[in-house]
């Protein structure tokens, strides 16, 4: 179990970070900057362990999230200054946070049993509703739905990682390709601006 | 259990056309639409399975379900051109699934030995809040909350569970009444315009 | 346990009125208010009992919960017109509604073996989630994390709890000491219109 609380932990800060960008953007306070932080930090993750029904919920028994997300967010409230300069860099820990949790994900699926389809879908939700939870506390429609090759990175990589799941890799090798194949896509995405087909051409 | 599960999949398709259509009208991107669909399907249903603890929720141990809405979905993008001719009709679609999910949220509660003002609040909210749902994530105030008599008529369908169930009628024609209830007073209140009398004339 | 139900059914009807008013301004119809009464009321603790793991939640299986919020919406709909008036003192039913939900969270979390930090963070979100709920369903920025000492006050309030505790004082003292800690707190913020230190003067 180590090796996914340190993932858990890692993909908790990058969320932290971008949450508290979008409060202060919108001038919360303080503490709404915090709680922001917090809750896009362990939304996806919480979603997850709720939904499958693994509770009480990881953070609360790993205090080293929660002191990872105090921390994270005090640096970063101190440093508010330099991060904006970093504001582009966002997308690097966004995308380093989606792909962990797509992989977390998918294994405490598998843990409980889940159906390959049923652990992507899983891994997705929990590496975007932190976003999309975030988004909604914020007023804003989830930005994952509207623009971005976002979603579509954690499918592929769970696909990746069921793919390969047939050879006889060892299981870092599997956590490793999938995570990168979702960091690959998306960053291939954001700078080659690629977005899915459109629905709205011929309407 | 096998009826409940059919009902479950009829309900989540229609709720899946609902949430797809107030996705499209948002212009939301392909993977965007996809999980608004998901989420407007599954909603009210998981809402209902966490409340009552039972996890994993159903969509994750009933592939149909999630294959329903997958193809739902699909098929819904596919001929969308054709769905905007067929919006109107969305509130049949939406409308039978309210009584369908009205009525397994009722049993659901009751497995769990719930009392039944408690059973119907959870029916009710299993109708409702896949919509409410769909609402908030597209940054809206939930239509349901604001002028059409919807939770309303799962309220009227859960009485009448109820109430009929003091007769010695098969579980059947329950389930068959209670879903024809709230399906007519919606259809009603949607054809002659009926809404609930306003609180605001005084203001 | 029993004294816990009496103040999740006090701090339950404070919300419900707060959930009511808001949806009033918000110009819903019988049932949305009642719906935001309801969601406002049980949102928190409903949030706290999933995140622990203890359901059905609270309400499902504390009649008095409901028919209280049922009575009390009822009675405030009937009288809303005299409510207006009173709008200025919502404010303390909200803070007397958040200094019990606060350390009703911190005791639910004890009794599963929570840390006190994890406590805290529990009680905290128990208090604020249902306006953050009530104000999401609105589409409103929540109102807590803009201007308010609030989650501020709750968090005051836990570490008075946890800093008696090491004291030989009684726990109806603790619960007692703490819930006044928040209500002070809470009430000193608005009287003297005290924010926290904003994040933006330098930006």
């Amino acid at each position: 179990m180590s090796y996914l609380t340190v993932l858990d932990i890692l993909a908790t800060m990058a969320f932290a970070v971008s949450g508290m960008l979008e409060a202060l953007e919108k001038r919360m306070d303080t503490f709404g900057v915090f709680i922001i932080a917090f809750v896009t930090a362990v939304g996806g993750g919480t979603l997850r362990d709720i939904l499958i029904g693994e509770t009480p919920v990881f953070w609360m028994e790993n205090l080293v999230v929660v002191y990872a997300i105090i921390i994270t967010t005090i640096l970063a409230i101190i440093f508010r200054k330099h991060l904006n300069r970093l504001r582009k860099s966002l997308v690097l820990f966004d995308t380093i946070g989606i792909g962990l949790y797509t992989v977390v994900g998918i294994q405490k699926g598998l843990l409980v049993d889940l159906h390959p389809i049923v652990c992507i879908a899983l891994g997705t939700m929990s590496a975007s509703f932190g976003g999309v939870i975030r988004d909604t506390l914020c007023n804003e429609i989830p930005v994952i739905f509207q623009k971005e090759i976002y979603a579509t990175a954690c499918v592929a990589g769970g696909v990746v990682y069921f793919g390969l799941s047939y050879f006889n890799l060892g299981n870092q090798w599997l956590v490793l390709i999938s995570i990168l194949t979702v960091i690959l896509i998306r960053l291939l995405a954001v700078a080659f601006k690629i977005s899915l087909p459109s629905l709205y051409k011929d309407n």
